[in-house]
């Protein structure tokens, strides 16, 4: 049994590495040399990376991939993506091509605003809390100005603040609702600043004042934090075509438009179909997430809480087919950033945002949006044609190889063999088995 | 403007970096020297890492750190956590140590159940579908017996194929719901399988079927695909003590109790609040998910379209004090695996699952539960109390500092003058300039 350790952030890399080995890895040989195979060669560069969070004991490999021929508003972009998955890569590139040949991604940015909150216990009567909220309002934007002094003077900052009543929801429980312009910054640090600089601004006021001094009911401050729920921080990404100019090998082009069609109808009508289709759309999304060094979780939340805001979880993406013109889209909130946090950190950040040529958020979200839009588009195309697990089996067929520890040369004669065959991992086993008899 | 490319994916990666650098990175001095930093230096362990996914570039480094004394059901373990986000692993061994002291993580597996549809268009008669599909539903379980053989003789494989009539939400549809057992196994290529081979014995039988021939309307098969929402396969998570013992410095217990039981209930009543209320949560689950080597987007999927799953996007987390007792716990759906995928293909993978002791899939679900739980408790502790900001940007000094290229002597300075001023970017930067002059 292992036992507990006190002062384990305290402790070098190397002391926390050998504590584990002897609490938890005793039985696995090389356990040391596997964690210390990944860290970098370069010290200076590895202590970088040591220092991202806590207890840093090696480097995670994701593999970072190309997805180049993406026409986005008439520029053309090769997408640096991050993601374990096979089969994601390939598809936006596929997807990718497909609409460069067909006029490309046509995106635009809907709405930029973030919000974030104070909220409050209140027991009292609702009037004294909205006076003495008219009445110190001033004085809550006056006492952020040293937080946002930057912020504003790029053109950013707090847009408005509101006090809702929430006590239908629960009791007592009002809000002070704060949106804000957060220009090129994700913005979430900002945000917290502003919201804690208010919130203690509120406190302090609340306590001085008349109203609340006669009852003794005072309003309380229970926590203040931004929303990763962003509806007002919109983009648009859109591919379309007459259907002729989908015809592909022996696939009618209306055909095949009444299918993508169905199918996100499908997705809007069945939630458990939803989940699934909206998890591939996020495939992409993540992807370029990670490699621009954004916050997967709070887009992931953001997104699928979008999904569901009219009652039923539902498709992000939306297809039509009218006068022969098949039009398929995405709208989705995304708060981004493209300075700040790892974009000024991670090396390899840096350099993806070099390769999509420096965007601005809106940019990236454009850039985002169309990714995922990509792989939707590339999922249905296979769902609805030749299944999805032809072309999934076919990428995942190097891994199974890998994990068989097959050599180039009969990894070559598998490729040949399963090009014809169905991929599965008993099928590559017992082929692999043969070819070594 | 950069041009178009044709067979990229054919590349070698020199080939595709160089084509990289010349339409994207020409600007850029060292792109190239900082993508090959990332390689590994021991070639077959980079051709491994290349292979997982297409058109692969290089590594991305997240980082791998260990959060340590988390007592779930009277085990002790060191969960491994793959995040970007400074304080997420440091918050999870706080929580993690202080609910060691308080008994621990209680934890349990409701259910497993995965499941999958083939979706159906039909615009017959209902009752010739539903005779039909009593009629053919032996041969359709016949049809994958050879797909399934290893997962039966497991103990897993089919459990249900069912007739769905959902032509209320959108006419004409009606899907075969399929739910399975899939062990250790996440089960995503596993029950695609199944689904596509069902689907095409149905098709086929369809096409033979003397009902349809009478009036020409045949039943078509849209899609087969598994669904990432899983309600059925549920795990929940809890921690309770005695008000008593949640006393902490300057806070009563039951005051404290207090708080985070309202906390929980805005995030029930608010989903502005709930969407990072959640957010949170998935910080702790995505790191173990990420160092497990699951698919973080299945996770989030699920888990979002869960929160949401009563109309209104809510907490996944719930929250009570009776009788003095204080209880914290969660319920949400996630279908793991530890065999299987990247499970033996990632070497750290193999390591993280051997520092959890070599978990099963539902042993896995714990342990991520009980990570998500601890990271929730960890936000909720310092909203209500110091704010979310000083613990978080304490945290994030050392990014700042390193973005700033402080020298150690410099960090080491800086560490202790923010131990008692509020970081910001501003004030960091400002402090630096200070000691420099």
């Amino acid at each position: 049994m292992p036992s507990p350790v006190s002062g384990f952030s305290k402790k070098t890399k190397e002391e926390k590495i050998d504590w584990l080995l002897a609490q938890y890895l005793q039985e696995v040989p090389n356990a040391k040399e596997t964690l210390s195979q990944y860290w970098n060669t370069d010290a200076s560069l590895q202590a970088l990376h040591d220092d991202f969070i806590e207890n840093t004991i090696t480097n995670y490999y994701l593999p970072l991939g190309i997805a180049p021929n993406f026409l986005i508003n008439d520029r053309l972009f090769a997408i640096p993506m991050v993601i374990e998955e096979s089969s994601v890569v390939a598809a936006a590139s596929n997807a990718a091509k497909f609409w460069m040949e067909r006029g490309g991604f046509k995106t635009k940015v809907i709405s930029t605003q973030k919000n974030g909150q104070v909220y409050l216990n209140f027991f009292g009567k609702k009037e004294s809390l909205t006076t003495f909220f008219t009445e110190i309002k001033p004085k809550l934007v006056e006492s952020i100005e040293q937080v946002q002094k930057n912020m504003t003077k790029r053109g950013g900052g707090l847009i408005a603040i509101e006090l809702k009543d929430c006590t239908e929801a629960l009791g007592g429980f009002y809000q002070l609702h704060c949106t804000f312009e957060t220009l090129d910054a994700m913005g979430a640090n900002f945000i917290n600043s502003c919201l804690e600089t208010i919130a203690t601004t509120f406190k302090n006021e609340a306590k001085a004042h008349q109203s609340f001094g006669q009852t003794h009911q005072y309003p309380e401050v229970v926590m203040s934090i931004l929303s990763n729920f962003v509806p007002e921080c919109l983009v648009r990404a859109e591919v379309s075509c007459h259907v002729s100019e989908l015809e592909q090998n022996d696939i009618d082009g209306t055909d095949f438009a009444k299918k993508i069609v169905r199918s996100v109808a499908i997705a809007h009508a069945e939630p458990r179909r939803a989940v699934t289709h909206n998890k591939g759309i996020m495939n992409g999304i993540d992807a370029v997430i990670l490699a621009t060094g954004n916050d997967f979780r709070a887009v992931e939340a953001g997104v699928h809480a979008y999904a569901s805001k009219n009652g039923q979880y539902k498709s992000l993406t939306h297809a039509s087919l009218e006068n022969d013109i098949f039009s398929f889209w995405i709208e989705i909130p995304l708060a981004l950033g493209t300075v700040g946090g790892l974009t000024t950190l991670h090396p390899l950040v840096k350099i993806a945002l070099e390769i999509l040529q420096k965007p601005t958020a809106k940019e990236l979200m454009q850039i985002v949006a169309a990714a995922g839009l990509a792989q939707n588009f590339a999922a249905l195309r296979s769902l609805v044609t030749v299944g999805i697990q032809k072309g999934h089996m076919k990428m995942h067929l190097m891994n199974i190889l890998n994990s068989l520890e097959a050599s180039p040369s009969e990894k070559d004669k598998a490729v040949i063999h399963f090009d014809k065959n169905a991929v599965s991992h008993t099928a590559v086993a017992t082929y692999l088995t043969h070819l070594r008899s």
